[in-house]
């Protein structure tokens, strides 16, 4: 369930959310490279994780939109803070991995 | 990188080592469920990211520490925090998936 939240793409998911809810190929475009399935497969566990609400309105054509959930909120909020610290750290983490790989270069 | 700190053994790893530093057939035993290579790959993927500081100590038999970085530390808290959130979650968690597989069945 935490790497359900953690995943590349759940926390791209995620983030998106906290600004405002999406259509299915509005988030699809958002989130630029997912392909639809593994959209469709992370929005699923999300949804059954209690963190995302689907909205299928019955209108024609069909329209569906997807949103937090107030529990889908408060965890977006700590993995999105969470993110932001990892990308502050990645020139950091780019040293150690040059150090690391150097150290073992013959 | 994100992946590597939140994956199952990351977690683990990361949570032990927020205690102590450990040696690797201490922090195996601590972490139940691990095999010798998985805890030796997360364990290098850490290093490598400049989480986790590996210290070989030059005596007979070998004796190898793995303590945490003070980046690994700061990385480490964020990830128990989250975890602890999802933890004190569970239950919620379990009650979403009932009511969606139940809405789901025939």
């Amino acid at each position: 369930m935490l790497e359900h939240v953690t995943s590349r793409w759940g926390v791209l998911i995620l983030a998106a959310l906290l600004e405002r809810s999406y259509r299915f190929s509005e988030l699809r475009r958002h989130v630029g490279g997912v392909s639809e399935k593994m959209l469709a497969q992370t929005l699923q566990a999300l949804e059954r994780d209690g963190f995302v609400h689907r909205d299928a309105k019955p209108v024609i054509p069909p329209r569906v939109d997807y949103s937090l959930t107030p529990m889908g909120h408060e965890v977006a909020e700590q993995v999105w803070t969470l993110t932001r610290w990892v990308e502050d750290r990645l020139d950091d983490v780019f040293e150690a991995r040059e150090a690391y790989d150097g150290a073992r270069e013959p």
